[in-house]
């Protein structure tokens, strides 16, 4: 977190109101998508992936999503508020809907465990970031 | 086209409905995040980039969500009507700002121009596809 | 392919002596990134996937790396020649691999068929752009 | 760290002998690739950029090629070990490289200073895990 937070702390147009909240997002989408991977990969290696096949999709399209938005949120050069908007909610919305799915699985598979609390985190670290002016 | 059309249609879930609005607008989100990546690296070349700060900003995010869109839908599995309807939207509210942006550097740069074209082709194909059943 | 080429033109830095082949090597790479993830997407659907877990590791990697490979080649500024040659290279070992995987599918499942081709169509045109001067 | 070696230790296929020192790299391309985006972005942000043109492309490739590397190392199920080891030096190539780039910047800007170490580090990362069976 901390390198996070330094690296945005020196941008040439000033270190931005809520460098902290955006480095702790930053964080928590770039966990969130490594999760997300590592359980898509974990679920297609199970011997029987039928109940693990929405978990597998949701899974996928989180880690792009989680991904864009960390390497949005990582550029600080002329933000457009409206698009900050879009995508904090966009990706809220993809971790809470993966983070269910997850949740069906996780007293079963650790891994499914796992990346449901990342999404929650993630989830979580959006809606903080929203209403904040950048 | 063709060739992602007739990769859309042989899913062990069936072809969709769509098959061909939904190509459509994978082909022109793949286009639209090419046509990005090169207008952004394209402004960085230029000798005075202070014009084009805004529109190497915009080209960067256009190209990683348009990347991100055309993943989500080139798949099938068991797809989510509100996430569908959540990253199209997305999508379409980046192109449109993007296009804005790069349309006021169109009659001076070739790349700003063809950028902008992408941009509002992408736009429209996310329009099309979005009140459709999937 | 004419949009990429026109596009791979107008850069402030000149039109590279390879833009034809260039043009095509960056189509290839977004063909075959989208059909690699309709692929995976596929194999995850069918109601068992054990034959196909290979494949479907394999073609998400594909498609990561393509996507990477089209989006490096999309930008003209400052070509580094070592690193030109170096994911092309490592995209041309992605896509004969994955190609190899599919071909074992591919007369059981078109969707395999399909991304093998466009693994192969990959392979080949970062070999022919691998010795051209940029 | 913590978090992503316990997500690679609960994989179907069992934990990896590498499970530190692959988590170590996960951690490290993600962070170079944050790094490399907020670099490039800060980059793109100065008065004038043209000392910075070489520089805001090598972390742009570096970037992309970092996250697709730390996907590929965050998927256990049936690691091709040509296509590890194809990556990895990839990616400790791009890394090298771009880092050679931003270290000629670290005197004056802060954030070149900081995108290097993060490529150094990934650089190291990348090494320490090649020579290992997975």
């Amino acid at each position: 977190m901390n390198s996070v937070k330094s690296m945005m702390s020196v941008h040439p147009q000033g270190e931005p109101a809520t460098a902290q909240a955006l480095a702790a997002c930053i964080e928590a989408a770039f966990a969130c998508a490594q999760a997300c991977d590592a359980c898509a990969d974990a679920c297609a290696a199970e011997e029987s992936t039928l109940g693990l096949r929405t978990c597998l999709r949701r899974t996928q399209d989180c880690a792009d999503l989680c991904m864009t938005t960390g390497r949005f949120l990582s550029r600080l050069t002329d933000v457009d508020g409206n698009l900050l908007k879009t995508i904090l909610m966009a990706c809220r919305d993809f971790c809470s809907t993966c983070a269910m799915e997850c949740e069906k699985h996780a007293d079963v598979y650790a891994y499914c465990r796992m990346a449901a609390e990342a999404c929650r985190r993630c989830e979580q670290a959006c809606q903080d970031l929203l209403p904040r002016p950048f």
